[in-house]
């Protein structure tokens, strides 16, 4: 008899927007799986600090350093297939011993999220249960008091990666947007929505619904740095009625 | 002292894919609000039944009955927009008592729903804040074990109610797509995704997460009807590494 696997959405930070659901297979699982940095505790995992079982047994997945390696190159790409291997094949013993065992992800799992490497290894072979949870954007326009999309708008979720022409393309046939992952490429972003002329609603959101929260007009940030953790909103519903 | 406004996001439908934070919520307001037809239990209050307070107030907000006036015209227009301003004074008058009044909302507040329009009206004048939500797509591409998006994606959320032309157009250029408000809408948008090549990779979700949940192919569906809660998914991630 195998285990069971489960992707479970942790939510955008705030330990409060676990849904019942996460927390109780948290207290139920045998095998708490985790992605981190080497030497920097994994955000879904400090998210769940308060949930976590006395005794549990927990699998950190810890990325390669690849610092040195261009991210469109074969070389990373191969460090980076490699380990997620590796980390299916260990999550899979725990399984092949009947255990159940649970993957963090922030946010919502089959979003953007580094779990889905390790579903579409695992989910052909194993029993495996998704447990949706609130997507960052979702915490992020909240915490923004934001409403985003209404009615026939069309939302769209861009990551900031995107070249700048396509960036320009998409906000200018967009009612609504979500820009992600943004990081070095809020300069790009920000002369974008210039272009098109969608800067003056622009919102700039940093770890969203966390202590650490930051919220201001995009035209208020005076810098182009950017956390990892932050997000840029264009709310939709101009025609509110 | 006037009293304070929360948008509750209450999820798909799971009633256990609430968030610690909107059960907490719950179990504290004054008053509970949610949008309703008469004669039809709303959605979002079946939802929470097992987390309501005994002895809450329940302000039930009844649509007014609007089935022999076409959607586009101005009378149901004005209907529509008297029935929120009237709803918005009921829960003012709450809120001037100095009572915490929690409205509903199916999914995330923020995201398409009818909170929306009670928000604009009062979150000018009372304290509010947003207790955001799983998304009723969240709870539907989980349901399907279906990763959605990932890495350079284009990600967007379409409105079946839009025109066909313009639902090809967009199927065309994203990579990841949700239909939403499917109703009476899925024949058309079942046109748009089979010219646009994306009629294999789609899936039809009814009731997300709930006990009487629907997913299938969306080839593998017969016929072109569909309730209100029903979506279709159409997944990204092709190029998956
Ligand atoms: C790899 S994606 C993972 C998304 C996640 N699975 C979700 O459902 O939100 C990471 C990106 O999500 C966004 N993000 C997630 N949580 C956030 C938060 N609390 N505040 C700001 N941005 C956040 C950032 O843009 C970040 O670069
Ligand atoms: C007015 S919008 C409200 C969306 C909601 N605020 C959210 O965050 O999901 C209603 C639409 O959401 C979709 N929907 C919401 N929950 C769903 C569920 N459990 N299953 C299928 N579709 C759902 C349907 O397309 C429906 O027409």
């Amino acid at each position: 008899m195998s285990g069971r696997l489960i992707g479970v959405g942790v939510g955008p930070g705030d330990p409060e927007l676990l849904t019942l659901k996460a927390a109780r297979t948290l207290a139920e699982a045998d095998v708490v799986a985790h992605f981190a940095k080497a030497g920097n505790a994994s955000n879904a995992r400090k998210i769940v600090e308060g949930c976590m079982r006395a005794g549990v047994v927990e699998l950190p997945l810890l990325y390669p350093v690849t610092t040195e390696l261009p991210t469109d190159g074969t070389a990373y790409r191969d460090s980076i297939g490699q380990f997620y291997d590796q980390s299916a094949a260990a999550v899979a013993r725990h399984l092949d011993a009947g255990r159940t065992v649970a993957i963090l992800s922030e946010g919502d799992p089959l979003f953007y999220g580094s779990y889905m490497h390790l579903h579409v290894r695992l989910s052909p072979h194993y029993r495996t249960d998704i447990i949706p949870g609130v997507t960052g954007m979702s915490g992020c326009w909240s915490s923004a008091n934001a409403p985003m999309a209404q009615g026939d708008d069309v939302f769209m979720v861009l990551p900031a990666t995107l070249p700048e022409p396509e960036l320009e393309r998409r906000f200018a046939d967009a009612d609504a947007a979500v820009v992600m992952k943004l990081g070095r490429h809020l300069g790009k972003v920000r002369r974008a929505l210039g272009r098109t002329g969608r800067l003056a609603r622009a919102v700039y959101v940093e770890r969203g619904t966390t202590a650490d929260a930051v919220t201001m007009p995009l035209e208020q940030k005076r810098d182009d740095t950017a956390p990892y953790f932050s997000v840029i909103l264009v709310p939709g519903w101009e025609k509110r009625s």
